[in-house]
């Protein structure tokens, strides 16, 4: 089915959106109005322009309190009508958008509605143009869609349909089965779009707060499936009014949208990418450094030891348990200092996993390696992060390990198992997308998001998780853009034993995240501890939760360039991540940050 | 009477917020528990910190999921109840607050509730500790104000009173007026928050949409009328969650706070800082330029006349009609180029308005001043502008324009009358103070905030003006903080004949703002105009709009650094700035922007 984006949806000129839109491979666009007011193209250079990008123009939008109203005022809006008519027919658009009326004019009257629409489908058929009603959830009469369809199907004219959008439907809790009732051929529009579900005032959260489909809490998939049924066959067309897209980049944003499209598309059983192959754990993490040295302290207080070094790369691998961490060096590395830069997903068919990543318009790294090294499909998350899909050790698979080569140091019996979790900083503008990203592209599970309060402002948080944990990424987002670089990226390693991992490090030299008393006094207010428990917790800075499932206990390193490293011991099946224990965290290390004025 | 702030008001440390507090004059603090969890201070280190400070601890809060519960859990909570006494204790806090429970293991039993609040008060009077229990507004059992007093009344304990919320209480819809019945020394605590009238989710609206009193819907000040007549004499202590504040520097949203008390105190009638002296005019706006070259060229088109120069300073007057401006390019101008730094208001009484300023916490300025220059009362307004308040040419008053010499040029007979309005761009995290600040400092009417398409993201904006429309000002806004120095300031100036003054401004070789063509298609389609008019709007760039009062004509300048001007013509008493053309003007600055690579 083709796809279609409302310009509304992305920031920028006219002319920045069309070309977004077009190269993130939409078929077509819905004009919003005043995007064409304020463009200085002409209506014919517009034409001309979608023309040369590939793109056709499927919407003209909207026409505003048309409808019900008395005579004198509909003949000035069928006045403005055929300015707006001619002003299509030289666009070349052939669809209009007619917006159930909100006018204080308007009378609550189905057969002046149907009449008067009748009247503008007659002008309309003149030109050429169909007209599209679409019944808005805040309209004065006409709010509901089976409404609106009544009034279309009482009009009985050819240029004459409806427009469905799933906002204005699923916002008011609808139900959307009684589609299946209206002939396809009358469907002559459906506009997509998702939401969060807020209990808040209709017309602020539509014009506000839409996302794209699977990234709010809207079963429009659902609403699809029931339009499919009517033998519609227009475009699948996304129309969000979103306060942060506004503010976004468009060409990341048509990205995003087009890929909810196809995740869409493939949920509703139209459309079949290279089917999800979720990993099965993290093969690596790669940390970039200019200088290897304070990582490498903190990594040998931790029990890594430098097991091996790529052939042909200033590259070091550090290995404990199943924990490995790539040290890399090189002139390539970003300028920001030290940092998480990627993440090797050890996949169960790493070919087929990227071939679903590109289909899902993951961007594909170019392969930058010598001719004797494995051959490693990557793409890039909405994050900058380097995803590899990837084998460790299994012979029938071209195996990332071979490009190094050990060095005399052994994996050591080290504290930690392997990588509990990754927690990556995601760009302000780009939250929801990176959610249905981890989802879509990589087969992950996206959990509720929570808020933690930093001192400086609120962070939110969602964790991507396999069923089984074995690969978990915390995605977190600060309160403002500005907060893009300033908060940490961390990988947490999972041990059986904090205390004794904690003890280790710091006899190795390593030095905990001190952890406040005021703390402690309230884990002793809150719960009961053996024995001497508490005072070991607060000795050596280990924070505890605890939730329906389990018990948690987890500890902080300093932080290095962004990153920074957790120790955790999950007990009885613990699930979250210690958010409870979040803004203790944070304002633990600000405070540290303030005394080594980083 | 005392006034008190909770620290989760402030951002960043505990430490941060209660030097805040004090710098802005508060006579006590509530310490909200996670602050005191996540600083490094013990609580006798908090308790000094605060004596020095001049600060009283006058609540910890808050206790949650206490009451109505069954036994063993009560037993539990009345352990970590007696740590949180002993905590208090150490930190010389003499009120507990306790939250009307949302646990599920709540049961909907008053006398149960009573009787437990009992006896938590029981334990609370041992360390000297008063007990005020508040109804959250999404309490699971108890959400009124008056059903959390029926139970305190029925505990009939000496420890056990009530604290009030205006948000909790005014949120719900509930009339404050029974609040009267309850005795004055049962109430233990008075929390004061405002909020924007949202229709949502009350949970979500408390935690993130708070403000101070007079910068939300609320008829706080009538629920403190209430308050007063029981005879309540504790503090009145703000509690405002809000996520701007989370973000924005401690100091002068304490600032902020403190004057929105001061302004609810003189609201009730419990304090009288002097009148308020609204101005009659705008005598003078100063545009701060390290160039005059470009300012002079187009001050010359709009038809100013450089009249007079300051005696003692590099500062140029530019008349036209009553409309005045200065052009400094001295060496204390801001580095950040050209740009809108001071405005002169006309007051009846510049002693005397200076005076209320400097009462409500306005930043008085230093007078810079050669010793025969007139004297100059100014403060600073919340985004940097300074504000002089002065008598143009008033015999009985200091005239500022009697520092300034005449030059051989005369006023011209111009074609602007006056400076119409002023719009300004606020730093983000200070839009709603900007707007308190104008109204109680300066007297002047805040009107509706409205919302307007930039190409990259929703603008705020919200006029302030007297009652005759001789001073407005539009506060206007970006959509994120890092857009605050990106949005332009600009001048607008009154003319009678917006066509004339354009005209000229073209033939002296000004080039007006372009306007797309589709722009005025768009208005043909509207409304129906006289022969020509439209092509000459259209040929000159001149934006139309039209209100319930009149209509509305302007027209833009080139942007000089941040500034540009507007020419506007208002007839038949048009009251708006003309939003409805804002999202094509500023489409089209952008253009212009990309053009000259600005």
């Amino acid at each position: 089915m083709r796809t279609s984006i409302a310009t509304v949806s992305l920031s920028g000129s006219l002319t920045e959106k069309l070309t977004a839109a077009s190269r993130a491979g939409f078929d077509g666009v819905e004009i919003f109005e005043n995007d064409l007011l304020a463009s200085p193209l002409t209506p014919e250079e517009i034409r001309a322009r979608c023309a040369d990008l590939g793109l056709t123009i499927d919407l003209y939008q909207p026409m505003r309190d048309i409808e019900a109203v008395p005579e004198d005022e509909f003949a000035r809006n069928l006045r403005r009508a055929r300015h707006k008519f001619e002003l299509m027919d030289r666009l070349g658009a052939d669809t209009v958008l007619v917006c159930s009326s909100v006018s204080p004019l308007a009378v609550d009257d189905d057969a002046l509605a149907a009449e008067q629409l009748g009247r503008l489908a007659d002008l309309a058929q003149d030109f050429g143009i169909r007209v599209a009603y679409e019944a808005l959830a805040w309209g004065r009469h006409v709010s509901t869609y089976d409404h609106a369809w009544h009034i279309v199907e009482t009009a009985g004219h050819p240029a004459l349909g409806t427009c469905l959008d799933s906002f204005h439907i699923l916002s008011r809790g609808s139900d959307p089965k009684a589609i299946e009732d209206i002939p396809g051929e009358k469907i002559f529009f459906l506009q997509l779009a998702d939401a969060p579900l807020l209990a808040m005032d209709v017309l602020q959260w539509s014009r506000h707060y839409r996302c794209f489909p699977g990234q709010g809490g809207f079963d429009v998939a659902g609403l699809v499936r029931s339009v499919l049924h009517t033998g519609y066959d227009g475009p699948l067309s996304l129309e969000i009014f979103n306060d942060v897209f506004r503010q976004a980049e468009a060409g990341p944003t048509a990205v995003d949208a087009r890929r909810s499209l196809l995740v869409l598309q493939e949920t509703v059983g139209i459309a079949a990418p290279p089917a999800s192959v979720a990993p099965t754990g993290i093969a690596f993490a790669e940390l970039v450094t200019p200088d290897a040295e304070p990582l490498s302290a903190v990594l040998g207080a931790l029990g890594f030891a430098r097991t091996a070094r790529h052939r042909s790369k200033p590259v070091d691998l550090w290995q404990q348990g199943e924990a490995r961490l790539l040290v890399n060096t090189g002139t390539a590395v970003r300028r920001d200092g030290t940092g998480l830069a990627a993440i090797g997903l050890e996949s169960p068919d790493p070919g087929a996993a990227a071939r679903r990543a590109e289909a899902l318009l993951a961007p594909v790294l170019p392969r930058r390696r010598a001719p004797e090294d494995a051959q490693l499909d990557a793409v890039l998350a909405p994050d900058g992060t380097e995803l590899f899909f990837c084998a460790t050790d299994r012979p029938e698979l071209p195996n990332w390990r071979a490009d190094f080569e050990n060095l005399a140091q052994a994996p050591a019996p080290g504290h930690a198992a392997r990588i509990d979790h990754l927690a990556l900083t995601q760009p302000w503008h780009h939250f929801d997308e990176a959610a249905l990203f981890h989802r879509s592209v990589l087969g992950l599970h996206a959990q509720e998001s929570v808020d933690v309060a930093d001192p400086y402002g609120l962070l939110r948080s969602r964790a991507v998780t396999t069923d089984d944990g074995s690969v978990r990424i915390a995605l977190t987002v600060g309160a403002a853009p500005t907060d893009d670089t300033v908060h940490a990226q961390h990988i947490a390693l999972a041990t059986d034993d904090v205390v004794a991992a904690a003890r280790r490090f710091a006899e190795a030299g390593g030095r905990l995240l001190p952890i406040p008393a005021n703390y402690y006094d309230d884990l002793a207010a809150r719960y009961e501890f053996a024995d001497g428990e508490l005072e070991t917790y607060r000795e050596l800075g280990i924070l505890y939760d605890r939730d329906a499932h389990g018990e948690f206990r987890h500890c902080y390193t300093p932080t290095i360039g962004r990153v920074f490293f957790e120790l955790v011991q999950r007990d009885g099946g613990y699930r979250g991540y210690g958010a409870q224990n979040a803004p203790v965290r944070l304002a633990a290390q600000h405070a540290a940050r303030r005394l080594t004025g980083g």
